[in-house]
């Protein structure tokens, strides 16, 4: 089918998801919209973030996309089941494809999680596991600083490494963890330095990966692949500005995107 | 959704799906049919395999499963398309999913497939990395030997080492390989073996695995999975002889399997 597969973020973090999308399913189309105007949702209430979730949503609809992947684990952890009840076509967000890797890879049943201030207080990542496999244990750790870093496009080097050594410390000493999830979009980026300071027994898990293979598994189950050959016009929009979106994906890419344009979304409640 | 899962196959290679599916999803419950009364599968006409694979549906279906899952390749190979149009709950096979894992892992976009001869005749897998990804390239070996092998309960030791490294020889010289598909059920079980033969830098899919993990991801985004907790009584069935299916999963497993009833699944063509 040759619909597009629409992608929502409340920012850029999202678009290490498109990142793997573009690898692992080259045939799709993707539409990406980026809410760049009120990143982040972590420290907004429950009821902004899902009307901000639902107006990224109806513009995308506009667009007649075939599925809807929520590449934001505030915007999953709050909105996924809704928009899984409301929606006629497959919803996919970024926790639950980590959890299910986690629980693929780790043989001594304990897992790490790292993630914003707000995913981590929302335990989604813990809950996720507990449902699929009860006797799993995990541990939760918040890293406020790696996002600002990698937005400053900041991936490798000695102020990389000496970051992410100091915050990832209380995880060092875990013998039981052999599988840590990154949850947070803009994680993937440090993946690198992140290996080099927990050692290579430990397995660690993308969300944006994850998210990318499910989706493939859901287009394929669904029957809605495209199964046609040919170039992919993918599109870009932000409610924020151009200029900053651009030069934000630059640094963090190191590369540019094509077919951006800015667009207004927000609903006015009378 | 407390309903069975129904896994077939052609005999008992399936049950190291069944193992991951039990170490996955351990609240789900599983009804296994293995028809080792006819097996090998991979000789038989495509008319014999569907019409085998038909009865083994069948008789899952009077259990009221919820998804079945075809944890054989060449009938995943044969029978799968139809059965994903003609039944109204979720089927997923073995190939797809570990085409999937193959494609998010490889780097250098070059994939070995290692199978039955069956199944390497059949092209499944190439055809299957193919439809999702077309610039990917991948080499099939057939290993005759290793069946057999597993089957005498020969997992590691000098013998396994020796035969696996023989019929490995073609594939240790390309060096753009950096992902090979365990491309049969009972592969798996050779997996350290296999390890040691192609070194730690090659990654390699289980697609016992991932066909658990993408049975999870189906049941999960269908709103299928078993949110109840309790105590799992799997069944398990076999078509021919109780004793040769428990000392063949003896010799495999190493562990005795419960639950298990011989039963007649064939249909009399008038």
């Amino acid at each position: 089918m040759n619909k597009p597969i629409g992608v929502i973020d409340s920012g850029v973090g999202g678009l290490t998801v498109v990142h793997e999308l573009m690898r692992q399913l080259p045939k799709e189309k993707l539409i990406y919209l980026g809410d760049t105007k009120r990143c982040p949702y972590g420290p907004r209430t429950p009821e902004e973030i899902k009307k901000f979730t639902w107006e990224m949503v109806d513009f995308l609809l506009t667009k007649d996309i075939k599925m809807l992947v929520i590449a934001c684990n505030t915007a999953t952890a709050y909105t996924l089941t809704e928009l899984q009840n409301k929606l006629s076509i497959p919803v996919v967000g970024v926790i639950q494809p980590g959890a299910r890797a986690a629980i693929k890879s780790t043989v001594k049943d304990y897992v790490g999680i790292i993630g914003t201030e707000g995913t981590v207080k929302s335990n989604a990542y813990s809950h996720a596991l507990k449902m699929l496999k009860p006797n799993i244990q995990s541990t939760s750790l918040a890293c406020p600083l790696f996002v600002p870093m990698v937005e400053k496009g900041i991936l490798n080097g000695p102020e990389a490494l000496e970051t992410v050594k100091q915050t990832l410390s209380p995880f060092l000493i875990k013998e039981e963890m052999d599988t840590i999830i990154l949850g947070c979009t803009h994680y993937p980026l440090l993946k690198d330095v992140i290996q080099q300071v927990v050692g290579p027994e430990i397995i660690l898990i993308s969300s944006s990966e994850e998210t990318a293979r499910e989706t493939s598994t859901i287009l394929q189950v669904n029957q809605l692949l495209n199964i046609n050959n040919g170039l992919c016009a993918h599109q870009f929009y932000t409610t924020g500005d151009v200029g900053l979106f651009t030069s934000l994906t630059q640094k963090i890419f190191n590369s540019n995107i094509e077919n951006l344009k800015s667009v207004s979304i927000e609903k006015v409640v009378i």
